[in-house]
């Protein structure tokens, strides 16, 4: 598989002990590995490693090796709509780092806190590829693809109650955005994003053919 | 039934000979008599009693009896998305002209037309109650609702493709949306935004018990 | 946001320590605060700060201050089918309350108890808003939208089990109303309802442009 | 297949040359057929063996023998809630009388015609079987189970626009019946509900066992 | 409300203290009622009053007094695909009986035991009334009414996994049945499939208007 | 792409004109060329290479060479419930004979015609694999799978109305069978049925390794 | 019922004690009995017996005696894509080789293992029938009966988050493969689909009518 | 509304004078216009200023100005599944050609062509941004995703029938690739999929912040 990415495992679900043996195998390789969706459960079998593993825990992200973003590359600006988003913008955001993304936040500027865009046009100009989470209505990606040059990238939350639908109803507004050119992914999802914005970057630097 | 609003009949797929009789006999007792969602064979019925009816064609509506405006009432201000949006739009606004309510429309002020908004600020804040009809992601009542005080009647439409099955995305958008206090109405539905606006500007004007 | 209402947070799934900490950070302001969807890990870091907040247990609300219902306005009625609906229709009426809107209570009078409508009609006549709150088939919003000229805000709940579908069932009932009008809120959104009602007593009492 | 009705085919779709066939082989034989849903094509191929069927246009329905009511049986009262909910009430109807059932007809009973049921409480009390047609917000069945005793038979319809999706949203509030008992019948199976109600008329009058 | 059977409440979800309370109420007047749905924390606040009360554990059914069945009725015979259906299957046989009628059970006679339906087909014929409750695919009463005379309800249960979808899967075997006839209840309601068998055993016995 | 089997084009949608081109071709190599879903218009386009072609209308396939059934192989036994099942039906048991499969049909034995399976139980057993059409409930696979100890493959057909679903609801009762081993191909699909088949056969008869 | 596979039940669910009983029973007369689906409650009550029986942990599966591999029947290859994937994975595994099959497994071999298919072709190629459980996109069954003239059988799983929609996802996916004839089980039915396979193998090895 | 790419207008439902009213406009101003989904009626009011007008038939686009691509920009590479799915990838491609970039294409290489994408490795690799056109069971985006570093953008497609649910089931499986990072779009919209990948280039070529 080449995705132009290190390895990253899906913890959530795994044996605790399995996931512990891989990360010792590592280790002792002195490679990077990356997991997330990393639940009490796994974090446990693993805290006695913590000295060796970076813990990112609103992101749900253990490494064995710090983030060294590439200052040649643009920056990914990781944007949430609600506090309740954190999570999954942490795993984006952090995730882009760990790819060598320079990377920045503006979290909590969804209907509530709106008015902080306005303030931030700049930085939004200034990033290269926007990553945008946002749960409940999900109108945060066509609001600020409206604005915007950028590659948007949406990631959808399933933050929000009833007709939400864990994230359905997000999910639905993000792929029928009147702003054209959102792309979507699961929901969730804050490392396919950041996968994504990597590929971006990657070509942006690329020297020989892909 | 007590609605407070005029007997309104739902013409499409009806017979269209019965929906005929029904006009004879409410022009020749002089009574108003609405229709809504006027098929083109329930029109081709009607025709020749055109000139005793008056028919908005975009809103499919068919009427027996002209608006007569109260100017006690606050205005009710039709707002759409896009230009596909215009007969759910439509019937909103000749329905709330119908039930006697000062009515204005400002179309068109989607993302494509999200500037427009900014501009006529002053119209939205001096109207007392607003109907907003979008399809697609239908972010527009999210949008307004964050901006005014007054009360604001979302109504999903059929418009888009794919993934906005039928108007379910804009319907599930304006249900979660961020902005608080969105009153939902079925998809498609203008007739009921114009029924509940009519039940609110009564309340203003009423000088006994409901 | 110009919502007309004061700051509201959605506290369940929020961080317990994050939301002492805006409620700490009010109270020294000496401004009003209010939570919603209070769930028991939430008072529980609030609960030692007790005597300066007001909790309404049923409804999951916590408040800074108390209501100070503006006598100007209509009556906001606030009926429930069943004693299962009582933390959305609390949830409406103490958000009501707050909001400054002089609120009753129309508790258990869906289909076992709709005998009582009809003894109650002279206090559905003299409210100015209905909001109502039900679950399972939700037809008490269709049934009281034909008895009733004031604006009807209906709120769907989870009670219900097999094809209640967790709510969908009676927001589609809602949404469907033969009754025309009603206007519909997400599944368990007593707050929303709270907020149009608001938005609609405001309008009976603005005395310049909104 | 023991079902204690006569043969009943489905038409719709089927090859109308087939379905002629059919009813050439039962005519020579003398014996009943009954077919549901005959389409325009499918009555086309029919229309000159007319003087020797019988077709119920409404309903939909083709038989070789007239309907003869058996007078020991309780009466079936077939009710539907809107004009548009007329072909499956008589689909019921029809199939009703064809299965020997004295069948009474009171239609368009629903919201905008509620009270005329406080008016025919007296023929509600008369009869035996309740089928109860109806689409859009489906409450009708709720409504009248509340009142009477008698088994009620629910048939959703496709009637209605948006989310009533083809009849779902009157299904899901007659399978959530607050009234209790209330027996549902697919979308459109108006022939169905016949079939119940005369499987419970035949244990009226059954001698031995079935 | 007029349903012709005695109080039934839905216990689950409820306040067990409020639950009891009612209890102490009654029994204190004499006078039945029932719970249906009576979960572990409910159960725990009534179990003092447990010599006054009957508790059917399976079933989870309380009530204040004995079932007395009468004779002159039909017999209602419960029928079940499963094991793991027979929480409803008692759920509908208590009730059935406390409704005062001969009650028997049939049960496990699903796909895994259906041979046994044909040593039973006696029973089946001197039945009345044909309660069958099924998860899973369904298929037990489109098989069952292929080969009886009698009404047969049929009840869904959210036996199964993956697309079984909670009970979904059966509920449209049932709905959509190639037997004609059956009328089907909400996933889990063997309370309804209860009440309507026992107002159709009720019309056999009635002797003035109901 | 390895299937074991022709060449198999799906037709509908595609442009008439370019079906046609692609047959002149695989004709001028004197090669087999099979069409599923071969719509009128495609037909049309194809009609007058008729005598080079053979067209099974029932089963809207063409092909090139007629069928040159195994005799080595074991008998593909094609089973459907209702005559409008027939064209899926007719897809599977053309396709499997194109296949070179010695392919028999039994068709209409559903619940209208359950006894018919009983007299046939013989040429149930002499088969190898049983191919089941069915729409509606669905539920002859659940049936006949629990008859017989032979693979049984299970189609579901969009035939019904309402909450059949165009096909959902059998698909659903497939995919749940109590009978264990059902094999599901998607609605409609009965040339997956046959290749499925196929490849048993072919497994049957393989000498040396696939 | 004839299914050609010895007793299996279904264990999650029951109660543990009836579980217990059932084997006890099966002991003392020495019969296999098999319990699938075996879940921790269920395991305390069996876990004493332990010595007599076989208890396959990760495949949740429970028998009274050993696998009997029959060497004249062709080889089961169970592949499964990822390690989330492995109690789905070994129900199949393990019931194959309970009903009499040579089974082998492949496992891990998803998108982020796929080269490992191509080194493991030989393998592929030998085996007689593939089983093949996989879950988020599903596209495992797609790839692998592009490449293989076997019976493919696929599984879907819950594997995945958001729209995988617990296993809705992989489902679609294998009911719509691209590459035909690929056999659909219920999300998680590994052992739905050892019967099929066990029925493949069987007709290889029949020598009278089945 | 800045999206950096020419305004497009979505012609689908629009009213054929309408549409025609803004070319003129548009073509007195020698501005460019491009319109999507171009329906038969639309462009039959357009047709005579056809030699004024570029129609892409296949892709359903019309436009003012014929393409001009920007050699600094990375190559778009459209690959689509299948011959049906031709319509949605001409979208793409016609619509990244009119916003400026090198573009090629890459059909008819699904399941049924795989083998020519080993083939073309090279062009894969050489391109920069990858778009893919897929429908039924969508494991396209997934397979290239697992084989190529450049970004992927996955478009769904309506091809299929039965459970491919009008492009739902490819929609899922491109949401939950399990080769990350993959970028989707909603169901046939190409057109959103070349403004993402234009935003992309437009980031490759910017000199200035956005
Ligand atoms: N129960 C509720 N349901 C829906 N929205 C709510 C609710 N409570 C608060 N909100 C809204 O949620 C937003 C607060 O979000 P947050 O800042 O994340 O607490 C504000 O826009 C509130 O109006
Ligand atoms: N309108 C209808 N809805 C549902 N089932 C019907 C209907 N009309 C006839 N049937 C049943 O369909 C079967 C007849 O199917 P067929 O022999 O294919 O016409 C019989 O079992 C009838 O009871
Ligand atoms: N009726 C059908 N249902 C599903 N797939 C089919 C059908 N007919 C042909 N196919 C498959 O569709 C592909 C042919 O696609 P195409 O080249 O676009 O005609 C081949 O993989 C066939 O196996
Ligand atoms: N095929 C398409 N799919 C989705 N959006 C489109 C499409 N074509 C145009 N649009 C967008 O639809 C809007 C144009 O809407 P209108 O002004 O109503 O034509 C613009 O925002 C376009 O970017
Ligand atoms: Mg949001
Ligand atoms: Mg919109
Ligand atoms: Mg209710
Ligand atoms: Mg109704
Ligand atoms: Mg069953
Ligand atoms: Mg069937
Ligand atoms: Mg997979
Ligand atoms: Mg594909």
């Amino acid at each position: 598989l080449r995705t132009g990415v290190p390895e990253v495992i899906l913890a959530e679900g795994k044996d605790p002990a399995a996931v512990r043996a891989i990360y010792e195998d590592y280790l002792s390789r002195g490679e990077q590995l990356i997991a997330s969706r990393v639940t009490a459960p796994v974090w446990a079998a693993l805290e006695d490693l913590g000295d060796k593993l970076i813990h990112w825990e609103k992101a749900r992200v253990v490494a064995t090796k710090a983030p060294e973003p590439d200052p040649k590359r643009s920056t990914v600006l990781v944007i949430s709509a609600g506090a309740l988003d954190t999570p999954v913008a942490e795993e984006a955001a952090v995730m882009s780092e760990l790819f060598g993304n320079p990377t920045e936040r503006l979290y909590d500027v969804g209907v509530a806190g709106i008015s902080r865009i306005a303030v931030e046009l700049g930085r939004l100009d200034r990033a290269g590829i926007l990553i945008i989470c946002a749960g409940m209505d999900g109108v945060l990606p066509s609001l600020v693809a409206g604005l915007a040059l950028q590659p948007v990238i949406a990631v959808p939350t399933d933050v929000g109650y009833g007709s939400a639908f864990q994230g359905v109803a997000p999910l639905l507004t993000m792929l029928n955005s009147c702003a054209p050119g959102v792309a979507v992914m699961n929901i969730g999802n804050g490392f396919g994003a950041a996968v994504h914005a990597t590929k971006i970057n990657r070509l942006l630097t690329r020297t020989e053919p892909a």
